[in-house]
């Protein structure tokens, strides 16, 4: 398919998306970004909303279909902004999220040491930046947030992003938790920018508070929901005992891709320096995991047998979760409970008994604050509104402790 | 039309609406209840949002189709009602408005004194209860709370009641904006009653911040909007000016059932003991206010003929809103002005200056409050929640003060 | 309210509309549109669907928007409009509708004799482009099909035209009949421009399929929904008997600006010539009627208040369709029948039995066809597709008779 | 999680949808129905419209989900339905896709020959009957269509069947191609039976037109999209050049589950009569052959790696689809370019060059007909009422030329 200028992709939440220009279509259409196909937005997440199965890929899209009515929106209003820059912006947005691996937050950690999907985001922008002569140069910039117009940073990454925007909206619609819906379409229409920074008008705070609540209620409801934590506990669980196995037999049967990841240990070092262990990666994702965990079912080793059956079946674990730290006498117990039952030692325990701590904060008051813009030129933090003391109460941390283990312990 | 089980309403916003009996489809059939199509929910809210036209009659369908909802939720929780109670409590919601008179909040000062509408829809069900033989007895026992099942008065008025829980769908479904959108699926799946009253259980708390927000943002977004505060304003002007005229001239031309009210000064007992008084209000509805106000543009009281023609062609007053009470001396200056250019004494300023306050607090936690259930069974406020310090947060009353004056008026 | 560049109005259909200039923005608030709030698209429609009760106003703006929409689509196609064109054609479909009185359909026969709601329109249009210096000149040729480019008179009016893209949009959102939605996006997405004629690309071509299905079943499923049928005939019935009694005696107790239809004889000659009617034809909309009404159910006589408390209680009377006349005995039996229940004559019966035909085709064949362009430049008639037999099969004229009576008639 | 009366699904489409009793939601919960949500509902579709990702595990779940509201719409009417029945109605429709493989109406012919998704359906049934003591008897013979109460098989499979009623829906709703989305409210709510049998009341026929009309533009607008049909085409290719390979290897490397049906030639009888072919048919999906296609890439056979390079980074073929044939003359051109260009002979011929005839009718006249019930109880053809002439005319099948091969190829 050759581009034209109203070549349009279908979106079912917004509609039609356009693709800009011939640059982007050809972005779009790159191996790096046609693998987001394959990679889930919310990893497992449908074991609890089985409709949210979205791919990061629509999520790019949709994010740069915002930033589009932002600047337009900006750009009604006076703010200057070049059509370079429209496309290094929309660019920046598309590619933000370039660098997740498969089921990222949960194995990001395991499958590569120390290295954050932001840079890998960054690695993945510049490589592209070179492939197509240098014309992903702005958008790099604005992605790291060094161009001059900060805003146009901010748009790509802040409290009041275009990705938050899309991914609160896409995840909800594919969830069907309808509260996490945001009125983005009066939220764009209300941005503005004030001494270089992207402010909103004092005409949408309600809007701005709503959509920090909605942040809020999916992270309870859907993000930290105690199911889908307990899947993501499990599936590292999963590849921890794999990477065990490998380290004790040389290998295991897998995707070679996945393999590659489990026998050797790569950490950020390996991964800036060695274009190799870079094609591994891009190879990688969701649907070699979920085969590869359904193959061991027949695996030997009956730790790694029974996770990945539980995970497969969805026979999943119980998982308690506390305001307050589960006592150590009841810890105890559980341990001893699952120690038993399933007949391994403490070594062992690991794969069957998680613990920790999750926190949320809706709105963090140390970071980049959005400011509301007043008739008179007055910008002040949304938070410091007499109204808005709510946004307040949301910026403290929330903290919850967790436990999980199999669903047949009784206690 | 004769009833049959299957008889359904269209909604736009439910689908189909069913009506569950044939008492129900009666009452639905009545004068009474088919004026309801002639008071609009929202006053002229649509001057501010041109899609929200809709009557009291839609509201009232919808509520009872939610309080089905909720019965059939409690029941399968294993909560006694029985099949004459679901009906009452049905009926209940179906009336609590039936009471309203055209463009109620507003004008329900000025046509019959210290009445409020709570009261007349009460003497309006003990009619049609008399009517029906005394089948809407439990339906009126609960409307007034005194049926011995509290719970189910709360379904029809408490802060979670079935009222809200429509209204806030309805008004952000026609409004347009989509932030008052409220899960109301969610909500009544997770309804439940301990102590014999209504308690939302613990997995429900987010939805229930996010309907409290979602209200909060309605009062300040439509409700309370600094331009319907006007249109408000400047429609109890109109009716004041006519009053007075009526006053002084012996009558006014307009419609016979509005003349009425303005030829006679009508308070709560005339309404009580006068079965006259009742028709009159019964036959007065939004159609005749604005027919009458449209033909006042033509007389010959300069007063009364410029604020019709202000009103009818939308040429709206300028509305200013502050968290801090305006200054006397800006104030002073205003009415100076308004003086000098309408060519008017002090005496006639209240026609064109107009000043107050407006309060609202989204969540009253002084009032019946809204009470949360855990899996062991405790019950606790829902403010009292470690996490969620917001709803208290929303608890605060916030006040505004405003003045409105014609928009050519200059400082 | 001055005009900023990012005005808008808050449409619960298409988010926020925007209000592309100044002098579209003082047209909007010019009193002659500010009139169309107060008259409803779908008159009495909410007799049956209660949620629609939307007006020409939203209506008319949405026209507008979904005509900016299709510009944009055009023009990045390379089609040629200039700015001028654009904001002319915006113009033209926004007055389109600003000839329609109360219950047009309905009562356009019995207030002004002769005149078609277009007529007026233009009438009106013509007034406007005085009023506003002659700006507003190539929206009249587009609107009366004289500009040269004729593909912007068919955006306005032709069988694809955005009239009825908006109307049926709008009125299954509001009456919750969603099979009349229509894929706008989509097809305003595939319309082009060939030989100066508007087409659609052969890719949309199953959108638009199914935009004439959407548009037949409105028509049956609303437009002509028989209790809508029986309303009608009802409120003609009413105005008819009304304007007998006022023949009789000289007047009748109502609103002015009715009681000035009502007691002159208004034809076109008249509208076209004297300022006054137009004037008063300008005062008179919906809320009139429905409070005239409503005060005639204590009228004298018999006929017009047993009419007016029917329709006002909407006590409506039995309608019976069929694709065959109903035999001679039939009629003549009910007609018997109604005359002896009320103690009418001859003279009196058609104030309590109406009968007549009702037609509809979903596509015509004759009018200006709908044309599909094909990748290789080839231009086709949408129901000459091989593929689309269907199209021809909906464009044959469907005829219905119906017959309409008290419903306490038996037989 | 043990089951509660109230135990639900959220459903984007839907809202809640509730398990009606523990023996459904023990079927849900077995690892065959789990199977399902690693089988994408309309396999790869999502490369054309990105949003279509869903699984059959919510379109089983959905489609149970109207048989529970079309069985309470018939019982309203009083239809004679016992509660087992019911239930044996909702197994029966949750089960009927049971039988499903990845890719399955592209892949059956290629894993398993002869044998139709249908089959191994009813094979699955019996074997959850035997699991579950039997308890499964009853919605088997409703699957089968042997049980006496013929319309609750019709509920399960007909032209008007829940199974279409929820697919419409669904795919419309993921893929964001909104025109086919069906009122099934309404169409539910005019559903009967008469003479055992299903049939749609006359006010139900518009409804039901347009849900014909829907389902005929979701075949060519989505199913038979010219894309997918590439895809598909292309996904074949594959795995029959993998199994090629196999067979003159012995094996290839990939996914065990898969390896298993490319290095045997498995048939109809294999699968019937040995659990080991069943259980390795259960043990695939999506997953492995996404995964394996993958793997491939990096394979030494050109051939292969050429097409499972196009298959993962989405370099798809190019589809000319036509009402004629294409000419003989044409087509050879375009083999012997692409031989000449691929390096390859007549045998490899088929890897790159795919042709093939696809057909559709919207209505089919000669299966078991959608039958119309009028008030007089008369029973019709829907195809033979005279206002709906366009339902035969869609009955007339529909037939289209393909022909497919690699993009760069010039003609």
């Amino acid at each position: 398919m050759s581009y034209k200028s109203h070549t349009v992709v279908n979106d079912p939440i917004y509609g039609f998306i356009s693709i800009p220009n011939k640059l982007i279509f050809d972005i779009v259409n790159h191996p790096y970004f046609q693998r987001l196909r394959r990679i889930h937005q919310l990893g497992l997440t449908n074991y609890v909303y089985p409709g949210a199965r979205h791919s990061r890929f629509e999520h790019a899209l949709g994010a740069m279909h915002l930033m589009g009515l932002s600047i337009r929106s900006l750009q009604s209003k006076g703010v200057q902004i070049t059509d370079e820059e429209a496309i290094g912006a929309q660019i920046a947005i598309l590619l933000h999220d370039i660098g997740h691996g498969p089921f990222s937050h949960t194995l990001e950690k395991i499958l590569i040491k120390g290295l954050h999907h932001e840079e890998i985001s960054l690695v993945l922008i510049n490589k592209l930046n070179k492939e197509f002569d240098g014309k992903l140069e702005l958008a790099s910039q604005i992605f790291q947030g060094t161009y001059k117009k900060k805003f146009l940073h901010q748009l790509v990454s802040s409290q009041l992003d275009m990705d938050r925007m899309d991914y609160l909206n896409r995840d909800s619609f594919y969830s069907g938790v309808s509260e996490g819906i945001v009125n983005y379409d009066r939220i764009i229409n209300k941005l503005n920018v004030a001494n270089n920074e992207l402010v909103v008008e004092v005409k949408g705070v309600y809007s701005v508070e709503k959509f920090i609540t909605a942040r809020r209620l999916m992270y309870w409801q859907v993000y930290l929901h105690k199911t889908t934590l307990g899947i993501d506990q499990l599936i590292c669980a999963i590849l921890f005992r794999a990477k065990h196995i490998c380290a004790k037999e040389g290998q295991i049967d897998c995707n070679p891709f996945l393999k590659f990841f489990l026998t050797s240990s790569i950490d950020k070092n390996d991964f800036m320096s060695n274009e190799d262990v870079i094609n591994h990666f891009l190879n990688l994702d969701d649907f070699d995991i979920i085969s590869s965990i359904k193959g061991w079912i027949l695996h030997e080793d009956q730790t790694l047998s029974y996770l990945a059956k539980s995970f497969i079946n969805r026979n999943l674990f119980k998982v308690e979760l506390s305001n307050e730290a589960f006592g150590d006498s009841k810890v105890d117990d559980l341990k001893a409970k699952v120690m038993s039952q399933f007949k391994v030692d403490r070594d062992l325990l690991g794969s069957y008994f998680y613990e920790g701590i999750i926190t949320n904060n809706a709105y963090n008051m140390d970071m980049d604050n959005i400011k509301v813009l007043f008739p008179n030129g007055e910008v002040q933090d949304i938070a410091a509104s007499v109204d808005l003391l709510n946004i307040s109460a949301m910026s403290k941390q929330v903290k919850k402790h967790y436990i999980c283990y199999p669903k047949n312990i009784s206690h």
